[in-house]
């Protein structure tokens, strides 16, 4: 089976070229693909697969011609993922699935079309606007941080913290979440400012626990929502936030109804996958 | 640059095909290739590269024709790793550089020529007999366990517990071990009895904190340190143990001076790896 490794600030997949949607993908098959030691290794798979040949995009073939038919690590479908889709095109740029000076192409996902703008050094998925609503508490070793809570299509609370030394020091697996407000959890955000820099309004460091994952590299619906959050308490309607997540920078623009999500997406490696030799 | 990924009872490698040692493989290139997300992921990387095109195996080469050149995932050089020289036999055999029929192969390493045997399911490697020492005391969240020092070179504590059910409790986070008798650290076993198997006179399932890394998947040289304490105990002077590790299962069998230590290993993946895209 043909793969592709590929990952957006960190955010890593498991690429499998499928034009056709010729592969029987089943939950089992793509853990093991994602098993990080007896497999590829990914935080999801990435099915790159025509609109028209798969039965969830076939109502939008007209719209956008490639899917992402994206999957969590353990199996589970997903609808949507952020840096995803800009691994996604990237691989599609890579792969000459699309040609390479193409500049905008939508992207059909089970969230519906998304939006893509691509640049020289970084991809933008076209999101809507974040939601903030209230404000909620979270606990971490015992001390309690404020936060803002948004909607980026799942639950996020936005943490700011004093300084970038403060957020280096969290340890982020004492993390509570308050479970009367919310029961299936939450992703949580903490958030330092950073040196002021060239295109932003703003500059923050965050550190992200995503919700069955633990703490990881990137996420890009996080960025998005800590973007909405750190313009609105700086009084602003619209802007742009550079978010340095550890796997490397994202640039968050809002506008009235979008949230661009921007950074690099890179393609690492191109090989066949021995699925016999796969865990069972 | 050709890479292939492989792993013996999910101690996994990046291997690097380079018979004529060719590749200017750097501790940050090695660091890269190893990291998770955003390289090809492994504990490690295997250069399999002719002894006589290797410094360090050139005055081997007459006895071994192929050297591991192993380095660890910080881009450090090891010595020898027991798993890797099962994944680098099984590369060797999967890429036709020795003969598919091949039984018997001694592979160079820094620690020495191995003898490696080759079986239909698993291989062998044959190492020295590993030396039981006296006893210490490990802390896991406040308790203390009694173990048994062994030296397979590198210095490991195997700790029995009393079930399987108390094996799989235990946070190995929370370990501490005596750092005035082990002022390096050391790699701690724990192990509890399984159920009486066929072709081995005992039975043991093995957790393991490697020094530096943390909980792993598998550990050669702890699955024999193990071995070689189990067998001590039950006043065996040789003898087969079977060891369940995370990852698969690892048969041991001690005699006079050696250590025979057998699994399955696979390779998964092969391909090419962009190194210009490799994080710097």
């Amino acid at each position: 089976m043909k793969f592709a490794k590929a990952h957006g600030t960190g955010n890593d997949f498991v690429v499998l070229p499928d034009p056709d949607g010729a592969l029987d993908l089943t939950p089992s098959l793509i853990a093991a693909l994602c098993d990080r030691h007896r497999g590829i290794g990914g935080d999801g798979v990435l099915r790159v697969v025509r609109s028209a040949k798969h039965p969830d995009a076939a109502g939008v073939a007209a719209d956008a011609e490639w899917f992402m038919d994206y999957h969590n690590a353990d199996g589970s479908v997903a609808e949507m993922c952020g840096n995803g889709v800009r691994a996604y095109v990237c691989y599609l740029l890579a792969s000459r699935l699309v040609a390479p000076d193409t500049t905008r192409l939508d992207v059909a996902t089970r969230a519906g079309v998304v939006p893509v703008e691509i640049g020289p050094d970084a991809i933008t998925v076209v999101l809507p606007r974040p939601v903030v609503a209230g404000e909620a508490t979270v606990t971490v070793g015992g001390l309690a941080y404020a936060s803002v809570a948004a909607s980026v299509g799942n639950p996020h609370l936005v943490c700011p913290v004093a300084d970038v030394a403060a957020l280096a020091a969290l340890d982020l697996g004492a993390l509570l979440v308050d479970a009367s407000m919310f029961p299936d959890g939450a992703n949580v955000e903490f958030i330092a400012a950073g040196a002021p820099i060239a295109g932003a309004d703003r500059h923050v460091h965050m550190r992200v626990r995503e919700r069955g994952s633990g703490e990881t590299l990137s996420c890009g619906s996080g960025a998005c929502a800590v973007g909405a959050v750190v313009l609105r308490e700086a009084g602003l309607e619209a802007g742009t936030v550079a978010v340095d997540v550890p796997g490397g920078r994202l640039f968050i623009a809002l506008e009235a109804d979008t949230c661009r999500l921007t950074g690099p997406a890179v393609v690492v490696a191109t090989g066949d996958v021995d699925v016999a030799r796969l865990p069972a």
